[in-house]
């Protein structure tokens, strides 16, 4: 049994998500790569992403473990075997073998998400399908003052969309960030687990206080409400980016 | 009579370049704005571009002239007007009143045009569809020393595609640059003037060079020659953006 631990980068727009859902034949990268490893070795291959990216998000460091029981491909050859495989809008770059046990998910660390938003009068052909385009100017420092709250462990019940599954709302944000390149304002946020629509729900709510709408220390009084309701609008996919996952 | 410059966008993916041909009804950037502002105005317009940027190339700073005789939508409201009626890929950012000779092309000074080059062993998904992908490691200093042999006063026949329409093939060059940043090549000249595909073909020149296949000298032996087919080949338009034009 080999378990090799894949990075896949991939452009979000034309995937329903990660995840395969059961009964479903929608195209989702977990599918693409399963049908792309079935091509190549003709092995059905567990794989297991450790973030599960909604339909529209994009990665460029998204992390896979892949258990195969026959193949003798040499690691180093599987992501240029892969990609021959593959459409443009997925890509493997990486490729360790790991111990058994190894499992995307459940042994990340933390992940970090970008989320960028395209800030200026007129919205950019060239960045629309990777970014949030906000025509109203954004206080940058405003925001990245609200963002400082949001670090360390709290609940995020308040930031979290339906998801009936989690047993706890509680996550812990390492680092937060907020800053402006041009028109470009990027979010980084790492943490050791996210909720359903946490990161857009972040955005959508540091939107909030970069329009002058709110303080920045109005998302403390949102935390603690718990209460969905208060917190910003959910931001649009297409500007949420998974940028990389580590492990111990 | 008024004679308005625009500044436009576009994500040249889904254009069959900027001008339209006579006789053919292919997508243009050209034919899109004829016909919002006949959506808007009623008005069949004139419209001039400084760039006649082929199929698959970006702008981020196409500048066209647009004459009109009966409208009277103020002129910072004619980027948005427009904008209502144009797809995602094409945006109008700019609207000012000229006198009345303004020609978009042959007023123009300069124009800069940046190509990137993503040169990293593994394609990326999110830079696909704005750059030209080259696995072998490139020399870019090496590419930098043959770009400054094109700066100045030169015939650059050799680095013309066909094109029977033109007069002279001297051009001056008065900045090309090449950098890296991260996977990121960049190319940037500005010129007063572009023969056909002489970017592209600059481009893929200095390719050579960055491949190691030729010194930078080499350019100059190219340049000398006239010959077409002593360059390197042309490179994909998918890495090509006009990024602006000057007027004096």
């Amino acid at each position: 049994m080999r378990n090799l631990k894949l990075t896949v980068a991939y452009d979000g727009t034309d995937f329903h998500g990660f995840q395969t859902q059961s009964g479903s034949d929608l195209r989702t990268v977990q599918q693409t790569l399963t049908d792309a490893w079935k091509g190549l070795t003709g092995e059905d291959a567990l794989i297991v992403g450790a973030g599960r990216t909604d339909t529209g998000v994009h990665a460029t460091g998204q992390v896979v473990n892949l258990r195969s029981e026959h193949t003798s491909i040499p690691d180093a050859r599987v992501p240029y075997a892969l990609n021959t495989l593959l459409d443009e809008d997925v890509t493997v770059h990486n490729c360790e073998p790991m111990h058994e046990s190894f499992h995307a998910r459940f042994d990340a660390v933390s992940k970090m998400y970008e989320y960028t938003i395209y800030n200026n009068p007129f919205p950019s052909p060239l960045h629309r399908r990777y970014s949030y385009f906000v025509r109203v100017p954004l206080d940058v420092e405003a925001m990245a003052d609200a963002a400082s709250h949001l670090v360390g462990r709290h609940d995020f019940a308040a930031l979290s969309g339906n998801n009936r599954t989690v047993r706890s709302t509680l996550r812990t944000i390492s680092a937060c960030r907020v800053f402006r390149n041009e028109a470009m304002v990027t979010l980084q946020v790492e943490a050791d687990g996210f909720l359903y629509h946490m990161v857009r729900n972040i955005v959508g709510t540091l939107l909030c206080v970069g329009k002058g709408e709110r303080e920045a220390e109005w998302v403390k009084d949102v935390m603690a409400s718990g209460n969905r309701s208060l917190a910003g609008p959910t931001a649009p996919a297409q500007g949420l980016v998974l940028r990389y996952v580590r492990y111990s």
